[in-house]
């Protein structure tokens, strides 16, 4: 059976009211309208006068008959499409991989062109709509921000979690209360500013209980490609040292580097690039006492030409 | 012009007599023998017996004409070929990323079959051969180990440094003195066990110059595919923390257990699968205080019907 809702709520909380109550196997329609829908004018004053406490606005609590704690739920990604012409990537002091050389407040308009979200001209990054959150309520009472992800679920960011993908997560209470929204056009595997192309979307998700197979965190197949196309190669820089999340730090300023001197772009529009289209990849984890995280930025999304 | 060399060597030291001098833009043919090379019947005996001080076979070092401190040497990685019908995938205690998981030495020979490694029957990772090390001489006088990667380069296990790659290092005395080695036939992202399927290979790079423009770490230009083919989609597990190390080690765990549990590999089997064709990405680095790190293990390393 298919279901539609659009009712919001602000927080992970197993006493949310519930927006809808489903059977196993059904589908819903979900509207995800983002916080960060500031239309074509968006500016730095939308940007600083946002609720930092509940950033995020989630679609549901869906009940799913039958689900009960220690089951796996199930959710089939079958379509998730942007419902704006444009949307934001922001950044704020404090905030972001770079928050150490980045100290001022930033928003880009994204404009969405021909299936590509255009960081500036010439700079097109494709359309990869999904949901950077999706998760159930935790067993545990009280409100829970949105903001750090949990084995429940919730804002994974994860940008391979499109259309074609099965999300398995624990489920904690009767009825998993499944909750979506931080919808994004575009993301690199990182999101190193802090945010990806913030949009409004609408999605369809289908949901399955698995009984007594839940994971201890969520786990998923994603059927499709990996990488976005046309594949035209990669730019890849390093970070080479004893701590991952400074090896990070080192080769997403190379790349930043990189594209100021040779792509000509601000750095403001380079570290936006990065965080809708570079990925960090962990090249290896064993040679002691150096870690290597590499960025991949696709070269496809400078148009041809350029 | 075109040269050959199959002359070794243990250390980056700028004090190894030189193998070969070339010119800018010349092209090497480097042969590169494999420490792990033990044959058809290896055994923990013989990783045992390795010398673990040395346990890499450099070939070169190969002095460019005019390469000079503060330029860059682009290495242009025209083809890598693997020279054995089989290779060695190995861990042993307090090495890998799972070390407190696995205290015992393992050994497993992977079959070179219709351009695939075998890992077991129905389970066959893509040959795709890349040199784990690439590397020129550090300035600092000295022997230096092949172990940890460098500024220079070095131990980079960057699985996606293909043909069709140029690597860009700075160069940090006369003639850069580059030397290769450590080839691996296949390896995921992360070398998660500690090493990848160890192989002897040949190699053919060619050299240029670029004055003045040394990197602050390696960089490169990919222009080959990220994703093993053909693509059939991907198994993903997640870690989520505070700890981007402890993030991967979940998500390394969380694999071996589902590989365990749904496809009947061994624990060890797991593991080596893993340190060969699972790739750690970050997902997201920004959602305080958790970031996740997931890993990705692509269907296609299943024969079908398996």
């Amino acid at each position: 059976m298919n279901h539609k809702t659009s009712t919001t709520h602000r927080v992970f909380d197993r006493e949310t009211p519930i927006a809808l109550t489903i059977d196993d196997g059904d589908t819903v329609d979900f509207e995800c309208p983002s916080i960060f829908d500031w239309g074509p004018n968006a500016s730095v004053d939308d940007l600083m006068s946002m609720d930092f406490v509940h950033p995020h606005i989630l679609t549901g609590p869906v009940a799913i008959r039958g689900a009960e704690p220690g089951d796996a739920l199930a959710i089939d990604i079958l379509d998730v499409r942007v419902t704006t012409p444009q949307g934001v990537t922001a950044f704020m002091p404090g905030f972001g991989l770079l928050a150490d050389d980045f100290d001022e407040a930033h928003v880009h308009v994204v404009r969405y062109v021909d299936k590509m979200a255009e960081i500036k001209e010439g700079v097109r990054v494709p359309l990869e709509p999904f949901l950077g959150i999706m998760g159930v309520a935790p067993a545990e009472f009280g409100e829970h921000s949105t903001i750090p992800p949990r084995p429940i679920g919730g804002n994974l960011d994860n940008r391979h979690f499109r259309p074609g993908t099965r999300l398995i997560l624990p489920v904690e209470v009767s009825g998993a209360l499944f909750s979506c929204g931080d919808g994004h056009a575009a993301q690199g595997d990182g999101e190193v500013c802090g945010t990806a192309v913030e949009t409004s979307v609408a999605a369809t998700l289908r949901f399955h209980v698995l009984s007594g197979q839940a994971p201890s965190s969520p786990r998923a197949v994603v059927s499709e490609p990996l990488e976005r196309t046309p594949d035209r190669g990669h730019l890849v820089t390093t970070g080479i040292g004893d701590d991952l999340h400074e090896g990070a730090r080192q080769a997403v300023r190379q790349m930043i580097g990189l594209l100021v001197a040779e792509r000509g772009l601000t750095r403001q529009e380079a570290y936006v690039l990065c965080s809708v289209a570079a990925d960090l990849k962990i090249s290896e984890i064993v040679n002691e006492p150096n870690w290597i995280v590499s960025a991949y930025l696709p070269l496809t999304v400078f148009t041809e030409g350029s």
